[in-house]
Formats: structure tokens, C-alpha cells, sequence
């Protein structure tokens, strides 16, 4: 069972991260070691020509890998990314887009995982992202 | 000489990119294969606790690269990232934080450049960026 | 079905990579993006204590992308990866090691992968791998 | 000043990296953050046509940044690579290699560096790297 509810991880969101905010970034459901999470489309997520930018991609990738991080180890709001990956495969053209998130390797000190977006109502990969969190 | 001026690239972020706009992103100058950019403090940008969080800085860099590849190869809005690696260093707390890019290579289809992120006011190193974009 | 065959990739490897032969790597089994490669364990392959090192895995890592590219596109030499990430999980301790590679993206210019480099014998994941290919 | 010299961090190289050795790698200077080591052109190192493989360049960059990290915090054979990320930049034909490397952050737990590869006898930055070493 998940070491945080999706209740509890919105709540901390909303709180906590502002720019999570700013782009409507919402979790969806939250197992142990996996997360769905949701941005919607809006004009501020915008890049030429009505593309999904990757700025609000990675936003999006890295919340989700926080979802799933907490998900294992509980609010600790501390943990922080020490390193993040990101190949953007497909445009992501005025859609909302989802993050698959899973986490692949949990120790003391550092936690892996890996995070697949994908273009809602399709099937699509957008971007494939993988990171390193610092667990304090 | 650079291929896009300051003010031309700040134009085109305030048309086209609400992204950097809504974080306050701007650049300070730009010569041909090298960029400084600014993006000032702003609660917007914080996460637990008072801290430039990781979605700030990465927007911040692929800016930064946008205007690197820019300088080179001209406006050309559809210069995209294929890859973005940052490896974050240290906190960045309550603080401007300055982009300094430069670019590493210039192929006919592909540009590789890598920033480094400063927190204002020090000479420390706050992320490691590099990152690939696909030339239109 | 695959655009190549285990064999053909074999003999491949055997005349044109002598890195892969001095490890010991192979093909098992190719599919039209997915493909199986084994490096048995060898003293070459170590760093203290007794555990293979990461050029080791990272070299099992390129071929195996490698593998997974000709799967899609046939037997072209000059397919080269442009980037490629690695992320170590857990120790190989003196032990084969399996890639289980799978193909994320194929373009006309680039193509992306995913690894998953696995002890044998366990289940125990040792290190993620995301790659670009530039297909000429 | 290093805390590991040259002959002390070659020694270590010939003992306990098998791998270093059959490429040929040495260190021809470290400094306290900083190293240069070299790849000596073999054919072990080819891959179609006569091109220096990647792999060969993954393992010259992993054991640069040990290096580096060991010019920080002496010889600790346990300190390991835990994320490699590498940009493939121009093609290196029949040549030597040499290695630049230079530590970018050294904490508690984690160091990162970079290195940039070139071609002995040009400037030509044939890839560029980064990686972050778990400290024990």
C-alpha cells in the first residue's frame, strides 16, 4: 500500500509546489511504487505551434517521480531530485498528457525511477524520463 | 555574432513561450554559442522549504538552450529538444538564479550545448545541464 | 518480424566490434524491437571487489540498443548512438548479466531505446540505460 | 594538491581495472579536481569504419571521473559510478583519446564531474560527459 494517499499528495502539492500548480499537475491514483498523474492541456503550457513545451513536460515527469518516491517512503518533503533524464519522442499537440510513473530501485540513501507520458486519448509516448531522488 | 539578438529572443519568449514569461525568464546578452539569462526569486519558483525548485531550474536551462542554439542558427521556432540531462548540485535559497549556456556543437541536423546554473550573487554551482536539440 | 537475425547480428559483432567479442557478449534472441544479449562473467570484467564494472554494463548496454535498432531498420553499420544515459541500481556480483533492450522510438533520424540490465538468475535489476541513435 | 598521485592511481588502474588496462588507458596528470588520461588508438577500439567505438569512450570517461573523484578523497576502491550520462559529438577516427576531467561538486555522499573527450591532435570535442560517484 501506498506510504501516501492521492488525497494527501494533492493536499501537499497545493501547499508546497506552486509551479505544480500554475499547471493544473494533479495525481490520479497512487499504488507502492507507481503513480498516474494528470496536466491538462492549457495555453500556458504552450511552445510554437501549439506544442506541449518541454519545461511543462519535465514539471510533470518530476512530480511524478516525487508521487512515487513519497509512495514508498512517506511525506518526507526533503527528498529531493539529484538527477533527471529526459528524451522527448513525440510532439504532444494541444492534449492533456499523463505520467506513468514506477519506481525501480528504493535504497537508504537513493531512490530510481522512470516515468512514461504519454499524449491522453492515445497511446502515444511523448517523452521517456528517468531520475535519481536524494532521500534524506 | 549571434544569429538572434537579445531583444529579439526576449520578444520571441514573451510571444511564444507563457512558460518563461510566468517564471520571469529573460536574457542578459547572447553572443554566437554563448547565453546568460537571468530568472529572478519569485515565490512561484519555491518547493520545501524556500528552495528554486527542480521544474524552475530545468525550464530555466532549456531556455537558456534555446537561445544558445538561436544564437547560431537564427529564429527558427521549431529548434527542439530531443535530450535534457541536469544533475542538480546544490540548493538554490531564495535567490536569482543565472544561466550561463554555451554551445558544444552545431551539426546539420543536431546541436548539443550545456549550461551551468549559478545562484546570483555566488559563484555556486546550483545544476549541471546538458542537452541535444534537433535542428528543423 | 526482425530485420535481422541473431545470427546475422552475431557474425556482426564477431567482425566488426571486438570490444563486444573481449566481453563475451551475444545475441540470444532479436525481435522487431525487442532483443535479448548476454554477457557471461569473466575476470575481465571486474572492479573491487568482485563485482563487473560499469564500462562492462554499459558496453552490454550499447550493443544490446544496437541489437534492438537493426531489429527496425536491417543491418546498417553507421546507425551510432548520439546519447545515452545509465543509471546503476545494485551490484553484479561475479554473475552473468542479462540487457533486455526494447525499442521506445523510431524515426527517420533518431531513434530511442530503453534497457533494463539484469543479474542472471535473480530478478534483480542492476542498471537502466536510455539511448539515442542517429540512423543515417 | 591530489590525494591520489599519478603512479599511485596507474597502479590501481593495472590491479584492479582489467578492463582499463586491456584499452590501454593511463593518467598522465591529476590534480586535486581535476585529471587528463588518454586512450591509446587499438583496434580493440574500432567499430565500423575504423572509428573509435562507444564504448571505448564510456570506459575512458568512467575511469577519468574516478580518477577525479579519487583526486578529491583519496583511494577508496569502493566509491562507484551510480549515473553516467554521455553526448556522442563527432566521430573520432583512428586517433588517440584524451580525457579532461574536473570535479564539479564534491558532498558527504555524492561527487559529479564532467569530462570532455577530444581527439589528440585537434581540439575536435568528440563527446561530453557527466556522472555522478556514490562515496562510501
Amino acid at each position: 500500500m501506498s506510504a501516501i494517499s492521492v488525497d494527501e499528495f494533492n493536499a501537499l502539492l497545493t501547499e508546497k509546489l506552486p509551479m505544480g500548480v500554475a499547471l493544473g499537475i494533479r495525481a490520479e491514483s497512487i499504488g507502492k511504487g507507481t503513480a498516474r498523474l494528470v496536466m491538462p492541456f492549457a495555453p500556458l503550457l504552450t511552445r510554437p505551434v501549439d506544442v506541449v513545451c518541454g519545461p511543462a513536460l519535465m514539471t510533470l515527469a518530476d512530480v511524478a517521480l516525487y508521487a512515487v518516491v513519497l509512495s514508498a517512503i512517506g511525506r518526507q518533503e526533503m527528498a529531493v531530485t539529484s538527477n533527471l533524464n529526459i528524451s522527448f519522442l513525440r510532439k504532444a499537440e494541444r492534449c492533456d498528457v499523463i505520467a506513468e510513473a514506477s519506481l525501480l530501485k528504493l535504497g537508504r540513501r537513493l531512490a530510481m525511477g522512470a516515468v512514461e507520458l504519454i499524449a491522453a486519448g492515445s497511446d502515444d509516448l511523448v517523452a521517456h524520463v528517468t531520475a535519481t531522488y536524494a532521500i534524506p
